[in-house]
C-alpha cells in the first residue's frame, strides 16, 4: 500500500429533515451570503427550507444572496461574487447548490483575501492550505454526482481563455455539509441518471488500474459499485424512494471524498478525454465518462485486464478461468449497466459532423504538452487517438 | 438509513517511514508531553523516532515524558500525568502507544482544565465538544486493535471503585495520528492474534443486527471483514510483511473510526459481556469477545438469522436455499475462523471454577439497573445467562 494521509474534516450532516439544523451550524454574529445556480433552488423548496431554518438565529439584514453561479462555473461570474464579499464585509459563505455552485464557492472562498491576480489561483495552481487565508463556507446539497460537498478541489472555467482549471487545498473542505437525499426527488430523470454515472466513474478512475496492495480500499471501491449497480436504474424512476435515494446520494459522497483513493494508484484519464467532448459538444459531462470509459478499458486492455478480471468477478459475478475473457465480459456488462442507465455510448449518437474529433482532442493534448496519461502514464497522445476514434 | 453525522478532523498519516513527520506535525513553540505506557517503545525503536524526529524542532527541555499508562488505564495514573501538565505548562500530548495510552491520554486532555472533580468526567458522562476545554494532542500509534488513533471515544478504569467508564465527545478526536504499520513487526503473535480478532468483533458489532437500509454501510463493514480473513492467519505469523501489516492496520483503524456505524443500529453486547469475564478472570478482552460472540448469535438467533445468511452469503460465499442454514453454518466459519487465529471460544479453556460467572455477570448487571441490551433491546438478563452458560 502507498503511504498516505487521511485529513477530512467535513462536519457531514446526512438524512431527512436536516436542513433544519442550519440555525445551528452557522456562525453566529457574522454576515453571510447565500450562494445559489439557476434557480432550481426556489422550485425543489430548498431555498424556502433555508430562509425558515436561517431566520431563527439571523436578522434579514444579516444574509445577503448571490444567484447566477453556472453549471461549470465561470470565474468571472464568481468574482462579482468576491465584489459582494469585499463590500459587504461577508464572514461565511452558504452554497446552496450542485457540485457547480460548491466549486464556484471554494473559488470564491480562496478569492476574497487572495493579493494579486485572483486568475493566478488558478493558473499558478496556488493551494490553500491555512484556513486563515479564506472565507469560511457551508454547503447544502442539492444535486449528488460530484463529491464537491466532502473534498477541498474545484474546477473553474475562464470563460475568456476557454480554460477549464482547477484548484484545492485543505483549507478549502466546506466546514459543514448538509445532504438531504430528499431533494433528489424533483430532479429531472436526466440529472439522475448522469448522477449515478458520474458517480460509478469517479470510483472506477480510482479502482480500475492494475492489482496492487491495497485489499480493503479496493473492497470498498466494489461496494460503491455494487451499490450503484444495484440502485441505479430504480432510484432514476422512483427517486422518492427513500431507500434508494439515501443510498445513491451516500455513495457518490463517498465515491469522491477521498477515502477510496488513500493509497492506490489512479487514472483519470477518461475524466480528461470526457472535458474536451464536453468542450466541444456540450454532452453532459457524465455521458461522455460513459463514452469513453469503456473503449479507454479496450484500448488499454493489456495494462487492465487484471483489475478487469477481478472487478468481474467480485462486482458483477462473473465466473471461469480466462482472465481475458472475464475482463472482456466485465466491460460488457459496464456497457449494458450505462444503457440501462439511459447512456448513449457512441459520440454519433450524442452529436453530428464528430469525424474530426481525434485530431481536435490530440492536437490540444500535445499543445498542453502532454505526453501521456493514466496509473501506468502509458496512455499517449496515440492511444487517446485510438480511444476516442472507437467511440465514434 | 438513519440520519447521521460524521465529522472526524483527524489527520491520518499512515505508511513506512512517517514517524519522521512528527516535527511538521506537532505544533511549535510549545512543551509537550510524551505520554507512553509500560516501555515496550523502548525496545521497539519507536522511542527512538520519536526522540529523533522532535529533536528537529524541539530543545530537550521543551519535552517532558510520562510512561506508566497501564492496559485498561487507570484514573490514579492519568491524574498524575494531569499534575505534570499543570505545573509544567504543557501545551501538547504527544501518546505513543497502542489503545490504552491513547485512551489515557484523551482522559487526560480533558482532566487538565476540567474545574472540580476530574472523576466526575467519567461518572457524569461530560461531553468535550469545545477544543478549548481539552489540550490538544497527536498519537503514534504502536497496536492496531481499537481504533482510538481515530475516534474520539475512550475507556478509562478508576481502581478505587473498580468502575470501567467511558468519556467522549468531538474535542476529544486526536489532532493527528501517525501509524506505521511497520510497528507490528515486533508484537508477541498473541496480541497480534487479539488485534485481529478485536477489529473483527468491532465490524461484527456494528453489522451483525438485523437487515437495514444502509446499503454501501453494509458493503464496507463485509469488505473489513473480508480483508481481515484474508490476512489474519498469515499477518500473525508474518507480521513484517508489509502487504499483510498494512491490510491489518488500516482495517483496524476503519473497524472503529466511526464511518460504519452511521446510519445502522448497532449491537455491542459481546463487549458488554466480554469486559465482565477481563473483570473476572483477566482474560484478554479479544479472547472473551471469541467466547461470547459466536455463542451471542447462537441465543439470539431468531433476531439475527436474516443478517446472519447475509454475512454467510457474502463475506463467507455459503450458498443454499435455506436462511437458517447459512445462518447456522455462518456461525461455524466464525468459531473456526476464530479458532485458526488461536482463540480458545470456550470460558473453560481460559480459566478454572467457572462455575458462579453467569449468577455473577447477570446479578452486576441488575445491580446496575440494565434491563436490555442488544440492537433490538432484547438481550435481557435471562439471555445474557444463556449465553454465559453455553460459553462455559
Amino acid at each position: 500500500m502507498q503511504n498516505f494521509e487521511l485529513y477530512n474534516p467535513v462536519n457531514y450532516v446526512f438524512g431527512k429533515g436536516q436542513i433544519e439544523k442550519l440555525k445551528n451550524l452557522v456562525p453566529e454574529n457574522t454576515k453571510i451570503l447565500i450562494a445559489y445556480g439557476g434557480g432550481s433552488i426556489f422550485k425543489n423548496g430548498v431555498y424556502d427550507q433555508v430562509k425558515a431554518a436561517l431566520s431563527k438565529s439571523f436578522k434579514a439584514n444579516h444574509i445577503v444572496e448571490f444567484g447566477g453561479i453556472e453549471p461549470n462555473p465561470r470565474y468571472e461570474t464568481l468574482m462579482k461574487a468576491v465584489a459582494v464579499i469585499r463590500e459587504e464585509k461577508i464572514g461565511f459563505i452558504l452554497a446552496v447548490g450542485g457540485g457547480s455552485v460548491i466549486d464556484g464557492v471554494k473559488f470564491i472562498s480562496a478569492a476574497v483575501h487572495y493579493e494579486g491576480d485572483a486568475a493566478d489561483i488558478l493558473r499558478k495552481r496556488i493551494l490553500f492550505k491555512d484556513v486563515s487565508q479564506v472565507i469560511p463556507f457551508g454547503t447544502v446539497l442539492t444535486l449528488p454526482a460530484t463529491g464537491s460537498e466532502m473534498n477541498s478541489g474545484a474546477v473553474v472555467t475562464i470563460e475568456a481563455t476557454q480554460e477549464k482549471l482547477t484548484l484545492g487545498g485543505s483549507a478549502l473542505f466546506p466546514v459543514f455539509s448538509i445532504v438531504d437525499p430528499t431533494v433528489i426527488t424533483s430532479l429531472p430523470k436526466r440529472q439522475l441518471q448522469n448522477g449515478v454515472i458520474d458517480a460509478f466513474t469517479h470510483v472506477m478512475e480510482q479502482y480500475l488500474t492494475y492489482p496492487h496492495d491495497a485489499m480493503l480500499q479496493d473492497r470498498i471501491a466494489e461496494g460503491i459499485l455494487q451499490t450503484l449497480i444495484e440502485i441505479g436504474p430504480d432510484v432514476v424512476e422512483n427517486p422518492s424512494d427513500y431507500k434508494l435515494a439515501s443510498n445513491f446520494v451516500w455513495s457518490a459522497t463517498m465515491a469522491l471524498n477521498g477515502l477510496i483513493q488513500k493509497g492506490v494508484p489512479s487514472d483519470w484519464a477518461t475524466h480528461m478525454i470526457g472535458h474536451e467532448l464536453t468542450a466541444l459538444y456540450e454532452i453532459d459531462h457524465a455521458r461522455t465518462l460513459a463514452i469513453i470509459g469503456p473503449n479507454l478499458y479496450r484500448v488499454m486492455f493489456d495494462t487492465k485486464k487484471e483489475k478487469l478480471a477481478q472487478y468481474g468477478k467480485r462486482v458483477w459475478n462473473l465466473t471461469g478461468d480466462s482472465t481475458e475473457a472475464i475482463a472482456e465480459e466485465a466491460i460488457e456488462k459496464t456497457v449494458a449497466f450505462f444503457h440501462t442507465m439511459g447512456m448513449k455510448t457512441k459520440i454519433s449518437e450524442n452529436t453530428d459532423n464528430y469525424e474530426n474529433t481525434a485530431d481536435f482532442i490530440v492536437n490540444r493534448f500535445e499543445e498542453r504538452g502532454w505526453k501521456a496519461m493514466g496509473e501506468k502514464q502509458n496512455i499517449t497522445p496515440e492511444k487517446v487517438r485510438e480511444i476516442v476514434e472507437m467511440s465514434y
